[in-house]
């Protein structure tokens, strides 16, 4: 594949009741296309990703940006389903067959739609292997997939409740310097412990919440002003290491962030120690905290220690999570991909204004979804040595 | 692009209830691997077209096949879900990402699905067009949308309902030979004219039924034994001539078949004479006709008359839809398009029984997702010229 570049990314502000879909895809392409200087017209193709909107939304929603007539592709994979539009477009640049294309990700979640039986159908094995150890609750059943993942972790490695609260008042902590996040205060460790409880040693501020929000990216070759490369990029759905273990730690696609990270750094030859700047899929707390290790950044085991050693924020080793993760940014599940793109963009232009990590040039992302795929994506600013 | 192979293809047999989404998968993409010689193992990536099952139902489906970790990629574009995974299935081929890509299609479809308003809210332009000159009936809509692009034909062309009637004739006679159709019975001229009015000059069995199915095919570049070859494929969306001119034939989406297939016929060097062949979107009798002249198959005007002339069967300057169509065969939305390629392969193969086209050399598909996407297909056979 020939380099591929991101020219442009826009996203509205993440909330609980954000504006019907069309209008919240306008405001995020019509932010993307500006920030890119490229017009509509020029937009050879597109990729719209989204989970709970129907058929052909995203016609219904790019027909408002333009009637152009271009090839416009529907994608879903649960909540890594904003990456999976990424995926394509960059593909499509970057094998040469366009060379500008748009990836557009929105969500308008509703409590029906969380809790309705269609985003449970799709993962009965993993429910299988809950079933098959614990008790099903009436919590809701993604808490308790990560709560007995965070129990197990607890019982293998000590890791301890403060440390799990600790990554949601870290993340919340940045997201008061986001003014796209759904919330935007801070949280006491005290207070994260004491919140309503949820599952397990998850606490209501360690859950991302229901959201709406749309995000997108303007991915082109290198003909087009693109500041920010896209270096490497790795899509991976389960093997049998997902479901053959037992290990909700497992379950709950450990073993999917670890295949694809490897891929990436492997592709783009760089370890995790080059990487300045991580946006990570904290759906819950207990996921940040194990994705720490499937992503080599410790041991395994260690990542409780990590988790409180200062080390994950601004001063440390990485900023893990500066736009506040999901805990705080809000998580409206096909948008969430790309609202990683669009921070990551950011911080590596040097534009992230407060929430700015200093000297970012390496930038990862890490998008996951249960029963669908994890994506791991490389980017790289134009100061990259 | 390099060349690219269908090198299997598999189908359930289409029908009002049929088995549950991931065993109809299984059937599908069992019988193409086993007709490609080609084992799950080898498969390097999937697309998965459905409409009305929840995201990453591909997952659900495919993990029974095997948990190989591979990228699967969940797609939908209203009627044309299945084309639009066949076609990123070639383009991850053609373009060399892969050697091996598999493209599924399949449907569980439930009345309350179609007549919900999941699949009506992404059409809103074509309901203004409709009530701007209508006046709206409870018939199922989209019934209502192509019985007024009839009315419009037979008012401007002095198309006749006994022409209309012809199609679907031709497509239930066809059907007789299909073990797979939903439908395999004869009706006369008279009997479809007397059937149950659905709306305007439409009667029941010149409308495509509810149904549950499933299709795929496994799709390879030349290192590989495919026997047929995907000569040129495009993907269109609306532009502005859809819904500029108030016409009901536009807004129904002939203009981009129109467009759709100039591009095919160039990329290819071929015109629409030099095809043999033809699995087109007839979800209703009056599709199919305007789709005669969006092909180039006769003038405008002229489709009436090509229907009740007898060249669209066997015996015929074409075979138009030797599988019985969507009127005939069925029609679950994310499997139409690739049981199209799949009666295209076995007819280019030499291996369609007593629904072969003599000598059929190429192959044409034409799929059509209203509010969505056209895609047109061609397809040659090893015994081109």
């Amino acid at each position: 594949m020939r380099p591929v570049f991101v020219a442009g990314v826009g996203m509205t502000k993440f909330q609980k009741a954000g504006a019907p879909y069309p209008d919240m895809v306008a405001e995020a392409v019509g932010a993307a296309l500006a920030d890119a200087g490229i017009g509509y017209d020029a937009v050879e193709r597109a990729a719209a990703g989204y989970v709970f909107q129907p058929s052909a939304a995203g016609q219904r929603a790019l027909y408002d940006c333009g009637l152009t007539g271009v090839p416009i592709v529907n994608v879903n994979n649960n909540c890594a389903t904003g990456s999976t539009a990424l995926m394509l477009a960059r593909e499509w640049v970057g094998t040469g067959l366009v060379d500008v294309a748009l990836a557009v990700g929105f969500e308008q979640m509703t409590k029906s739609a969380m809790t309705g039986s269609a985003s449970v159908t799709t993962i009965d094995r993993h429910l299988d292997v809950l079933k098959s150890a614990h008790d099903v609750t009436d919590a809701p059943l993604m808490a308790q997939l990560f709560g007995h993942a965070a129990a197990e972790h607890m019982r293998r490695h000590g890791t301890t409740p403060e440390q799990l609260a600790a990554i949601a008042v870290k993340n919340h902590e940045h997201s008061t310097r986001n003014p796209r996040a759904q919330f935007q205060a801070a949280y006491t460790l005290e207070q994260v412990l004491a919140d309503r409880p949820v599952h397990g040693p998850l606490t209501r501020s360690q859950c991302s919440p229901l959201s709406d929000g749309a995000a997108a990216a303007v991915v082109v070759s290198e003909e087009y002003a693109g500041s920010v490369e896209i270096l490497a990029q790795a899509l991976v759905t389960d093997d049998a290491s997902s479901f053959g273990s037992g290990s909700m730690i497992d379950v709950i696609g450990t073993p999917m962030t670890r295949r694809a990270a490897h891929r990436v750094f492997d592709a783009a030859g760089v370890t995790i120690e080059d990487v300045d700047v991580i946006e990570l899929h904290d759906c819950f707390s207990i996921n940040e905290l194990i994705t720490y290790e499937a992503l080599g950044m410790c041991a395994e085991g260690e990542a409780g220690r990590l988790a409180e050693s200062g080390e994950t924020t601004y001063g440390g080793r990485w900023v893990v999570n500066p736009s506040g993760g999901l805990i705080a940014k809000g998580h409206p599940l096909g948008a969430t991909g790309l609202a990683q793109c669009a921070e990551l963009t950011w911080q590596l232009r040097g534009e992230a204004g407060s929430r700015q990590v200093p000297g970012a040039r390496l930038g990862l992302a890490h998008n996951l979804g249960l029963g669908g795929a994890c994506v791991v994506t490389l980017y790289a600013g134009k100061a990259r040595p």
